[in-house]
C-alpha cells in the first residue's frame, strides 16, 4: 500500500464484536463467516500473532474479545478472564516464534472488562503486569454513555503504567478525545474523522457541521477560517456543499482532508497544552465550544 | 472551485445532443427538461454568451447543434445553417454587451457537418471566415467509426487557418488523439481519461489495462514502469486491483492521477515530435503500440 510509515494492525478481537451474528467464541478460538463470501475462518491468539507478524505492523494487538453494551456482568467476567488466557497464548507465541522482519514490532495487550469498575481494575492489574511496550483499552465506544466510558478510562489509567503509551481503542469524537487525553490517554484510533467527512460531517473548533445542510448553499465563506489544512481556506462552504449535492467524489476529499487536519491539530494542541500545563482550562473551554452544532 | 488555470466552458450545444430525449429545438434556441428535477430551461445563443462571460472562462464556444451519428443529409445539412445563423447571434451579443471581466474571454465557433465532406468544408469556410481567435470542430466522436472521424478532421483541418488553435471537441483515446494531432489538430477535451480510470481501465504506452481483471490480482509490478507520476512506481498492479476489488475511492484516485499524467505525457511528447520534425514515424509506432489490450 505504499505507506511508509508507522502501522499499527488490530487484532480481529473487534471484527469478532462487530461481526457477531457470523461468528462462535470457545477456548480455542473464533470461528466467523465471512459476510462477503461466506468463508469459514477460525480466528485463535496464535493465527493473529502470525498474521500481524506477516504484514510487519510496528505496533501488533493482542487477540482478544470486545463484548458489547450493556453485558451481563458474568459473561463480562467469563469473557475477560478469556482475553486473559489469550494473551498468555499470544505471548508464548511471540516467544516461541522467530520474527519475520528486522525491525521491532511491539506488543500490546488489551484491557477488558466492559462498564464495570471493579472487573476494569482487576484487567488493568492483570495488564500492567504483562510488563508489555504499551497498554490498550478496548470494549469501550461501543454504545454506552460518554460518561461510563470517562468512568472507566479513568479507573484503569490509574493503574496502567504512566510511562508506556496508553491507547483507547475506537475512540471518537473530538469531546471524547480530549476528555480521555484529560484522564491519561496517550492513542487513539477512529474511522470517525475519515467516516463522518465522507458523510458531508465537519469537526471544527467551533463545533460540527453538516454540510450537505441547505444553510450552507449560499454561505461563501472558507469552510474553516482556522486554516489548518489547505482547503479550509481554499473551497468555500457553499462550493463543498454543491460537490455534495452532485455526489462528486471531490467533496470527499475536501472534508476528510480537512477531518484529519483538525484531529491532528487537536491532539498537537493537546500536547503542547500538557506542557504548558493548562491541559485543564483549555479542554473545558474546547469542549463547551465544539459541543455544538453549527 | 478554486481553479486558478485556465478554464473553457462548453456552451451547452453538446447537452442538447446528450440530453435529447428531453429537449425541443427551434431557430430561437433548444428548450430542454432538466433530468435532475424536471424543471424547463431556454437556452438561446444569447444566453450561452452571458452565462459563459459570467462564469468567466479563458475561452468560451459558440451555441451549436451538435447532431447525431447517423444523421441523414438534408438534417445535416438544416442543423449546420442553424449552428451558423446562431454564429451570428453570439457575436452579435458579445459585440453589443460588456465583458463582466477585466480578462479577455477568446470566443470559439465550432465547425458542424455531420459526416458529409461537402457540409464539413462548407462549415469550415463559414467558420474561418469568422476571424475568431481558434476554431473549434464539433459534431464528432458521437459514434461514428474512427476513420470517418479522421476523414472528416482531415478536411476541416486543410480549411481552418494553421495559425490559431484547431480545437477537436469530444476526443478521445490515445490513439484518436494522435491521428487527429497528425492531421492537424492542437487541442482536445474529453472524460475518457478520468471516467475509465474511474472504472479501472488504465491507458499506457503500451497498451489499456482493465485493472479489474482477475490477472493482475499477484502482479506486484509497478502500475506502470514508464514512472510518468508519482503512483506509476509507488503501488503494484496487484493492489490497485485490490483497491478496485474492495470499492475502495482511493483507487479511482491512483488510476485517475495515472491517466491524466499519461495524456500530458502523450501531448507534450507529440509537440517535441513535431518540432524535432518525426511526428509521423513517432506516431505510427505509438498508434500500432497503444492499440493493444494489455
Amino acid at each position: 500500500m505504499g505507506w511508509d510509515r508507522n502501522i499499527l494492525t488490530d487484532s480481529g478481537g473487534y471484527q469478532v464484536y462487530s461481526l457477531s451474528s457470523n461468528r462462535k467464541i470457545n477456548e480455542e478460538g473464533v470461528k466467523f463467516k465471512s459476510h462477503i463470501d461466506g468463508s469459514l475462518h477460525m480466528f485463535t491468539p496464535e493465527y493473529a500473532m502470525q498474521l500481524q507478524r506477516s504484514i510487519g505492523a510496528d505496533i501488533i494487538m493482542a487477540f482478544d474479545e470486545c463484548t458489547p453494551y450493556p453485558c451481563e456482568y458474568q459473561y463480562a467476567k467469563e469473557s475477560m478472564d478469556l482475553t486473559h488466557r489469550w494473551l498468555e497464548r499470544c505471548k508464548v507465541y511471540l516467544d516461541n516464534n522467530p520474527s519475520v522482519y528486522e525491525h521491532s514490532q511491539a506488543f500490546f495487550p488489551i484491557v477488558q472488562g466492559s462498564t464495570y469498575k471493579d472487573l476494569r481494575k482487576a484487567s488493568a492489574e492483570y495488564i500492567a503486569n504483562a510488563g508489555a511496550e504499551g497498554n490498550a483499552i478496548g470494549g469501550l465506544s461501543v454504545g454506552e454513555p460518554a460518561d461510563e466510558m470517562y468512568e472507566m478510562t479513568d479507573v484503569v489509567c490509574r493503574i496502567l503504567p504512566e510511562d508506556k503509551p496508553r491507547y483507547l481503542m475506537g475512540v471518537g469524537t473530538p469531546v471524547n478525545i480530549l476528555e480521555n487525553i484529560a484522564l491519561g490517554i496517550d492513542m487513539f484510533d477512529c474511522v470517525m474523522p475519515t467516516r463522518n467527512a465522507r458523510n458531508g460531517m465537519l469537526f471544527t473548533s467551533q463545533g460540527t457541521i453538516n454540510i450537505k445542510n441547505k444553510k450552507w448553499e449560499a454561505d461563501f465563506s472558507p469552510i474553516d477560517e482556522m486554516g489548518i489544512t489547505f482547503v479550509d481556506k481554499e473551497y468555500t462552504k457553499a462550493y463543498l456543499r454543491h460537490l455534495f449535492a452532485a455526489n462528486e467524489y471531490l467533496g470527499k476529499q475536501i472534508a476528510t482532508i480537512h477531518n484529519l487536519g483538525f484531529y491532528m491539530w487537536l491532539v498537537r494542541e493537546a500536547r503542547a497544552r500538557i506542557i504548558q500545563g493548562d491541559l485543564a482550562e483549555w479542554k473545558n473551554r474546547m469542549v463547551n465550544q465544539m459541543d455544538t452544532r453549527l
